[in-house]
């Protein structure tokens, strides 16, 4: 549970994360182009980040968004782990290349440009997008940003990747770990967009560990399982979620069990700094729900709570309204015919019990300590620049009826979050 | 699609609808209590509504939430519908009596003294609560109350019942039908309470058309799974939300399908009411899928659409970002593994056509009028007294791979709606 009293000294924190394994280098550059769609408004910024490395690599791994309507760099991205070798990912903000037509020839042709600048076949080269659904992708705007993206091209830290795929973003998020000779690092674009048209997550992770690229595979999709698939902040499955993880191969392979756990580690940490950034985000709410007959209904139930409005909102407020947790648990169980005993339920919030033995247990001095308790954990939704603490609202539930466990991290509902998503293209 | 000038014109046209049919009266009483849980604050007002049958009927049925921790108004309901007759309801807000120990014992000394003071028994009488989870009922305060209630029982119209039934809700909410040589009449509380714990539904209807009890309750059934089971604030399914009715049997029975519809038809109206009435609401939601594979399917992606706060950000300001409802679309059927055909979805808002065979179809002209449509259908949330009209933002989505549809109501997410939730309680 770190703090941070200065901007500088959590910049200082992810600098040192951001440092590349070996074999990685990356870039960015900040564009402008002309929205097709707006011809008559002034052209607007964009940035590309390019995360490249210095040999082709036949270990790399990806997951993406099971949504039916996915971006063109999600059905490419598919096909790219077909591929033998990879170089690396370019990524772009501002138009998400969804469902725009001609989307997959546009972004083919960025990645071919960048392919003849690096020297590298287009398809070792994985496209990932965020920005406004149904619009073009500006290839001519981006093609010309593409020598100097090559150009300024870096080893040592990557600061400048995590803070180039930055949009609303308020701050880099940076995770890392140290295994065997070498280290897993992390980057995630999160769920705070200058044009959010949904809480898009990009995640992008490097490492230097030669593990097999099956072992990456399943890895990334094991850690995926446990820790992206269960946050939320607003319930939304974006068409452009992705996550990918390459590695040089330069450091010795090590256990498969080491690895998994390390991956899981740096996934984990990366998803509390995704919700504490998620969009007007003031308080990260983690429930841990036990006792459940199945794993799949604890991540269930902790989703109700963590996805329901009225949770969100008395969390936002302050307000130990937990009437509200109990009725989302409910909720969930009754209407999906599941069985429960009210009398082996207990819920709690920070140290404190609310409900056991089918009753509440509450009063008014109690309700004080979790009001307070709440303020602890708050952060203004509009601080920029770095999160002032790690701390959470730690939400407990047991159902009492198996042995099943589950984390779910989610954020509370503030008025910048209807403010950032209500106004954002006006 | 009415539109009201003044709170008159709205009242006049509720007054005609809430006379009551023939066998029934209604009447309130505003009491003082203090909450056993706050000793130190002052005292709070509740309101005390009662509908009642002038003789007891074996004409009437119910349904209730399928919440897993039901309030004990929900528990003794469900156990009322066992009995041969009933007189009617007792409604309270403020104190929703779910969890608090001893809560059904709380309930029926308060029905007990009702039942002295109108002269029936105890069971005869169904308990209606909504307000805070898990605190106690005021029993003592509420039965001093008893008396000014019974005295000012009154045939006529109810609409003093709707107004008294009503907390933050703005305005009241009755809805009629002629059928046969009689009525139907129905009153809803909406999700909008001054102590909303959760977007609790209330609806009483009342009719003297002596249709069966066994059709009664089917009726019910197949009305509340056809509009109030399509309607969504915020996802929550509360602890209390139940659906009464009431037949004094004084008019001849009619057909059970002409009685089905028009009770449908009573209660879709009082859904479009409720939604318009919701915390917060400024637009009104109305998504109608068609072209899927299964009515359950076209309420579901329904339902993901009005649910996504990304869409109901977006309605709410005004904002035309049809993307959102795509991948809400998209989110459903993707993580449910549900195949679509994306050459076949049509997706349309007002009279535009926004995606179709497998694109968007957008334009910086046709984002100007779905603009101008959004802010055309939308009334100021915080407008009290009456609505202002009884426009709907509709949208359309054809699945194009079955021949089922079904409608869903929303509401938007707004500020108001942040406000009322996040500090209801400070």
């Amino acid at each position: 549970m770190e703090t941070y009293a200065h901007e500088h000294e959590y910049l200082k924190a992810v600098k040192e994360r951001a440092q590349l394994p070996e074999g990685f280098l990356c870039s960015g550059a900040r564009i402008e182009f002309q929205p097709a769609e707006c011809p008559s408004e002034k052209p607007r910024p964009m940035n590309l980040s390019l995360l490249l490395l210095d040999k082709p690599t036949d270990l790399f791994a990806g997951v993406f968004t099971k949504n039916s309507f996915p971006g063109a760099p999600v059905i490419i991205g598919r096909e790219r782990l077909k591929e033998q070798f990879s170089r690396g990912v370019l990524v772009n903000n501002k138009v998400a290349n969804v469902c725009a037509p001609g989307g997959i020839e546009d972004a083919e042709a960025v990645l071919s440009a960048l392919g003849n600048a690096v020297g590298c076949n287009t398809r070792e080269l994985f496209p990932a997008s965020t920005g406004v659904i149904g619009w073009k992708l500006p290839t001519e705007a981006m093609i010309r940003g593409i020598p100097e993206l090559v150009k300024d091209l870096k080893t040592g830290t990557a600061l400048q990747f995590a803070q180039g795929i930055m949009t609303t973003d308020r701050y880099p998020k940076v995770r890392s770990a140290r295994i065997g000779s070498g280290r897993i690092v992390g980057f995630a674009k999160g769920a705070g967009m200058l044009e959010p048209n949904m809480g898009t997550m990009l995640v992008f992770l490097v490492t230097d560990i030669a593990m097999q690229r099956s072992i990456l595979q399943e890895a990334l999709e094991y850690a995926a399982e446990k820790t992206f698939n269960r946050i939320s902040i607003d319930g939304d499955q974006s068409t452009s979620d992705m996550a990918l993880i390459f590695s040089s191969g330069r450091k010795p392979e090590i256990g498969v069990v080491e690895f998994r756990n390390a991956l899981v580690t740096v996934c984990r940490d990366l998803c509390y700094d995704i919700v504490r950034n998620g969009e007007g985000t003031a308080h990260v709410i983690e429930v841990h729900v036990e006792g459940a007959i199945s794993e799949s209904i604890a991540c269930a139930v902790g989703k109700n709570i963590v996805n329901s409005p009225l949770v969100k909102t008395a969390v936002y407020g302050n307000d130990p309204n937990v009437g509200r947790i109990l009725a989302a648990i409910g909720d969930y169980m009754g209407n999906n015919g599941l069985p429960i005993d009210r009398d082996a339920v207990t819920v709690s919030m920070g140290n404190e019990i609310i409900f056991s033995h089918g009753a509440f247990r509450l009063d008014s001095e109690k309700e004080k300590r979790l009001s307070s308790y709440l303020a602890s954990t708050m952060t203004e939704p509009d601080h920029k620049g770095f999160p002032k603490h790690e701390r959470n609202v730690e939400i407990g539930v047991d159902l009492g009826c198996g042995a099943a466990e589950a984390t779910i991290l989610g954020s509370d509902l503030s008025y910048e979050y209807v403010r950032e998503n209500a106004d954002y293209r006006t």
